[in-house]
């Protein structure tokens, strides 16, 4: 993704060939600043503090860790153990795990000579796969939104989303955001309503800022509007991304996602969710049984950062601290409230027969 | 209701005789402030910058507005005009329009020389009106409320609520907590799971603020998270309050409610509403289509208050002032979603039939 003209991926390895840069997405959108990754540690607090977040740079981010841990120390124990703490660090999204594994996979049988090298090769191959798997999705996604444009005689396709599942969220590209940005590079106008998403604002922060950047039409509204902008028609459909999907096809993603699926349901509206092939965890059948939904810190709903009138970024607390507070960051949306899926394969219904037809490889 | 043992309405003559105290309530949790309304504008000001809000609650200072109105001169031309600018703050409640047409019709076949005292008497009247309506409002939804608790052997009966439909949204008691202080104050268990409210947090800064005050016990979460508790079995039943009925039982309230009501319909669970009789509008059948929603200010989503490290309170921005935003108040829940309406007469259904029974006084 291009920012006043300069490419970004949201992680890269740094000049010195081992260590590694990502955007510290705390700082967005008042300030583009990077952090350096040099051990595992690091990453595990990236992730778990949500420097970097979004599930498919979980996994990279969680990849590049298992690089920084063999650059250390390329032992069996090492790679067991930061692995173990990788994976401790978030539990909602599947990417973690996937990512885990198949470093685990390329890593545990090789000389530990060799490990460092092929841990860095690994992780670049999965971010790259990670960049072509956003670009088909956009590709796959773009005609949903020709066919929306086709019945508006020029008027803007209306696309509400909520948190962040753009660029951010991933190498490049984004998932929710891939056909957004593929739709309005090929012409078709788009507008996108954004969902602000407390209590971490994903979408007031990442989103309008992804979206400001590459010059996308777009309102930023509360989490509490969409559905009355849904009744009066001012929604022409939805996509969101997804932190886990279910063999079933429910899916998991950011807390308050269910309840658009709801109101675009009640109102006749399509609800689209992009996903790569990695955030699929085909070991699950019934997503608001079996998905664990991570609680995070009461703070996050308390406790508000933002600019003060000194240009100054900072915290006001915007309740006492006494307030008992619950911080759920998922919620799940039952398949049947899930017009499709769009993935890096194409579309396909979210159901066990969809997902079957474009991963035939995968026993089910 | 009392706080820290001392009791309080909302609004209340100050000992001059004539001048309106009113509690501003920009200023909770962290601050009990009371603010003097010495003019009709100073209580048009308080109406439409939300020092006071509360669909009862704004009609009742819309009828004191009258009152200081016909203390500075009680001409036709004043009448009318002090009318005018108090029905022109806010658009959506329409307790506030039911108020000024009862204040005009008391005053107007009145020597002017009468009207300032007759106005005072009729303010009060609305405002005592409103606390005897809010307490059988209590009275009539603690039922609901002891039928949840027979089912959980002595568990606290969890009831997600939106918003500040409490006292401070009225006079005393409020609408949609009446029955829960009644059900409280009588014993029975009972826990609230709080919805922040964005964009003006009243949720967040005055339904926990309240509930701690009277020692209901609450939970803070935000407007994305109650589909999920929802969905845990977290959550028995759902009790909002209501800035305009139309005669079908559509429900215009807090942006947001819809969202609520689509989640607790998906799950089985109860949604009730409850108002006074000042807040139906019987000239309307179609709350989505012919209810105005007001659009507030953008600043109310992108610029935050709050206590700052320094124990300040303070704003900030949340995201750059370039940021295109909308902000709708309020949105309409369909009649079909609603289980049952609670008014000062009794439980009806949310239609046409249920309200005629209630209220069989009005021409339908």
């Amino acid at each position: 993704m291009r920012i006043q003209g300069k490419h970004y991926r949201t992680i890269a390895i740094c000049d010195d060939g081992w260590r590694v840069s990502v955007i510290d997405q705390r700082r967005l959108p008042f300030e583009l600043a990077m952090a350096t990754l040099a051990s595992v540690d690091d990453a595990a607090v990236a992730i778990r503090d949500m420097a970097v977040r979004g599930a498919p740079l979980i996994g990279v981010t969680a990849a590049y860790g298992i690089a920084l841990a063999m650059h250390a120390d390329p032992s069996d124990a090492n790679l067991h153990s930061a692995a173990t703490s990788l994976a401790a660090t978030r539990p909602t999204a599947v990417n973690l795990r996937w990512a885990l594994r198949r470093m685990q996979a390329a890593l545990q049988t090789l000389p530990q000579s060799r490990r460092a090298s092929c841990a860095y090769r690994e992780a670049l191959a999965i971010a790259d796969e990670d960049v072509a798997n956003c670009n088909a999705i956009g590709q796959h996604g773009l005609p949903l939104l020709q066919q929306a444009a086709a019945g508006k005689s020029g008027q803007p396709v209306n696309v509400l989303t909520h948190c962040n599942a753009g660029w951010l969220a991933c190498v490049d590209w984004g998932t929710a955001l891939a056909p957004i940005y593929a739709a309005h590079d090929s012409g078709v106008p788009v507008h996108v309503y954004v969902d602000e998403t407390r209590p971490r604002s994903q979408g007031a922060l990442l989103t309008t800022y992804e979206l400001a950047a590459h010059g996308v039409p777009h309102t930023l509204i509360t989490d509490n509007a969409g559905g009355h902008l849904m009744q009066h028609g001012k929604v022409d459909l939805c996509i969101v991304g997804c932190d886990r999907l279910t063999s079933n096809g429910d899916v998991a993603n950011k807390i308050g996602t269910y309840l658009k699926a709801l109101a675009a349901r009640d109102n006749g509206l399509p609800f689209y969710v992009a996903l790569p092939f990695s955030t699929i965890d085909w070991s699950l059948t019934d997503g608001v049984r079996e998905i664990e939904i991570e609680s995070r810190a009461t703070t996050e709903v308390t406790r508000i950062t933002g600019r003060d009138r000194a240009g100054t970024i900072s915290d006001v607390d915007l309740v006492p601290e006494t307030t008992p507070v619950e911080n759920p960051a998922f919620d799940v949306t039952p398949a049947r409230l899930i017009t499709a899926l769009i993935t890096e394969r194409g579309r396909a219904s979210a159901t066990s027969q969809g997902l079957r037809e474009l991963y035939p490889e995968i026993p089910h």
